[in-house]
């Protein structure tokens, strides 16, 4: 993707549009013949609107490649995800909707249980409840070291979110959990010279929790590993000139679209029907919007078929209410497939649809995995969605003469 | 595209190929479930055709972007048109079939009105009848400056093509043109050393042009803008060993066949007509035909979706004609769409179709958008054309053991 390209022939327009992402969106069927959990769905809104769209299944990372939630998002949002690479630590302080700053090293926490000799006796400090967690979170707040801020945010159980703030710091650190019990914990080394100052702030951080934790067995020491600031990424007013909002309740869908430069909007509630209240509510002050529900996923992963068709239902009966804004473009998709026969994350690639006055329907009014795989844009990168969804709404001028 | 690599699998064969172009192929239906102009189109000889052929869509710059002819027709050539990018000049000078050379500069040139101070008062100096601008073009040819040869071909009204000829000529060259009235024109400026040289000779014809054109009201003065050469591209007898030509009326085609290496054949008249009989004239001195439609795009543009309906099936009456002379490989596709609907060109895939006795078909009888996104090709880069023929016109040998 040569964004430099791209954003010379951007022009302005009064053009909306909308990206739906169902996460984990694609499926598999339950018996080879049969069909997956979007076709098995009773879906009337989406299938009529699949007759007036093109027709494809996206990549998020090319062929074979399973994504989690954040390069699939990346990729649909038009970014490719090897090259924008988000660390681990990073997404976990997205994920509890901390505000990372350009800045800041994130990491995951987890506390551990450790003998006399600070030997790790349990990894997950017997996996104690996100009470005591939060608890313990309040107590390493008050660590102080001179010339850098430190953030600690329960995630669950014994994880937590830990971030580092101050100018400068890189994110090259070695990690301290071992991943095995029986040995000490690791110190964090910088793994190259950018990296020394924010090693030695780990590392102060990581000493006075030692001490705070000595008498809370089993929660008695904490691990660090995943370090990551976020990357740079040219965002949606940088590059399209769009006023872009995201309507998402998750913590880290609503980072990865701040990291993008969308507006995260205040979603009063955590259903899917708050979620187009507020589509509703901000229709009129923004010209891009993405919404994402999350529930299609969550099903996928506990490989509840049944559960996650009728969360496709419960979509497909919003669309009248999306469709009655006008939008000009018309996105349905997903970031990734998560079949509920896997029970996780797949490399299917996953459906999607485009709908606008101008696109050259495909004359299927189907919405599901097989129809789309007959679908003019064929199997595309998800990367490609948001330029066709843009020269769909007048945004792109003409190259050359 | 690696040429380098490519170059080193061509091996010369007894073969022919045409690549039959209309301008502005693709198109779009006037209501979301019709048909396009090409498919409302009565086209037999290209549906049979179809049939023994595989069928695909052309994208010339990827996903979403619209290209101008220049770009398009790049791309269909074989040659990635965001890397060999033709600067507006270089159009506009081979648009007037001006051969422009490789060490040419050339710009886009308006006749324009100042007034006594030099304000410009109207940017297209009242759009003058083409005649005037003729007439002011000779006066322009006396223009002389040592060291530099001045070229000036009118375009239409107070549009003209200007070219400098010296070797060694940079072409970072600022615009003359303001782009709005109540100010002077500008002068050029280098914008970098080695076009230094050109910029003072552009000057100092813009000086000389200044006291030529003072008594001509309301063209009495000139802007220039777009300053260009055109980009070095590897041609067709280099990369292929092809011995290439060109049946094409209008003089961009021609010119960029001409980059390509192409010999542009002399067509006598300007209908379709016209152009099948160049081609069976030429028909046993070349071993790749280019063959260009003008007029598709012409109606595309114009929103005349009837008119582009009747010259798609003027050129399928003539495709027994074309087939008669038993080409090994047949192409049959644009270099962009031009839907009517839309009055321009657009960034819809276009219909492709590779006709030759080693394709496997596809075995769809129709040659329409949607018979092509069904096709075995799918959508592919318009670069990729050219090698698809290659290989079945036994040109491409076995790469590695």
């Amino acid at each position: 993707m040569d964004f430099k390209f791209l954003q010379e022939l951007i022009v302005p327009a009064k053009t909306r549009i909308i990206l739906l992402i169902m996460d984990g969106l694609g499926g598999l069927p339950l018996e080879p013949s049969g069909k997956t959990e979007l076709e098995t769905a009773c879906t009337p809104n989406l299938d009529a609107l699949a007759g007036k769209s093109v027709l494809g299944l996206t990549q998020p990372a090319g062929p074979g490649i399973t994504v989690g939630s954040g390069p699939g998002h990346l990729a649909i949002f038009g970014y490719d995800p090897i090259e924008y690479e988000i660390g681990r630590g990073a997404l976990e302080a997205l994920g509890v909707d901390f505000e990372l700053g350009p800045d800041d090293v994130a990491a995951r926490g987890n506390f551990c249980t450790v003998d006399e000799k600070g030997i790790i006796t349990d990894r997950r400090a017997g996996r104690i409840p996100t009470d005591i967690g939060r608890e313990l979170a309040e107590l390493l707040r008050t660590i102080k070291v001179d010339g850098v801020e430190f953030f600690v945010e329960t995630v669950k159980e014994h994880r937590f979110a830990f971030v580092m703030r101050a100018s400068g710091l890189g994110d090259a650190l070695s990690e301290t959990d071992p991943l095995k019990v029986g040995v000490p914990t690791l110190p964090v080394t910088a793994l190259n010279r950018e990296s020394e100052q924010a090693a030695c702030y780990a590392n102060r951080f990581i000493k006075q929790a030692r001490c705070l934790l000595a008498d809370k067995h089993p929660a008695n020491m904490i691990t660090l590993r995943g370090f990551a600031k976020l990357p740079h990424i040219p965002t949606y007013p940088e590059l399209y000139g769009l006023k872009s909002a995201a309507v998402a309740i998750n913590g880290m869908y609503r980072g990865v679209a701040r990291l993008a430069g969308m507006n995260v909007l205040n979603v009063v509630g955590d259903t899917i029907a708050d979620e187009f209240a507020t589509l509703e509510k901000y229709w009129n002050d923004f010209d891009y919007f993405y919404m994402h529900v999350k529930r299609t996923d969550t099903c996928g992963e506990a490989g509840d078929f049944a559960g996650k068709v009728r969360v496709i239902e419960e979509v497909d009966a919003f669309m009248p209410r999306l469709l009655a804004l006008n939008p000009d473009v018309v996105i349905v998709g997903g970031d990734h497939s998560s079949p509920a026969v896997l029970k996780s994350h797949s490399w299917h690639p996953v459906p999607v649809l485009i709908h606008g006055r101008y696109v050259r329907p495909d004359g299927i009014s189907e919405f599901g995995e097989h129809a789309c795989s007959r679908g003019s844009l064929g199997v595309l990168p998800a990367t490609h969605v948001i330029r066709i969804a843009l020269a769909n709404a007048g945004r792109i001028t003409k190259y050359g003469a």
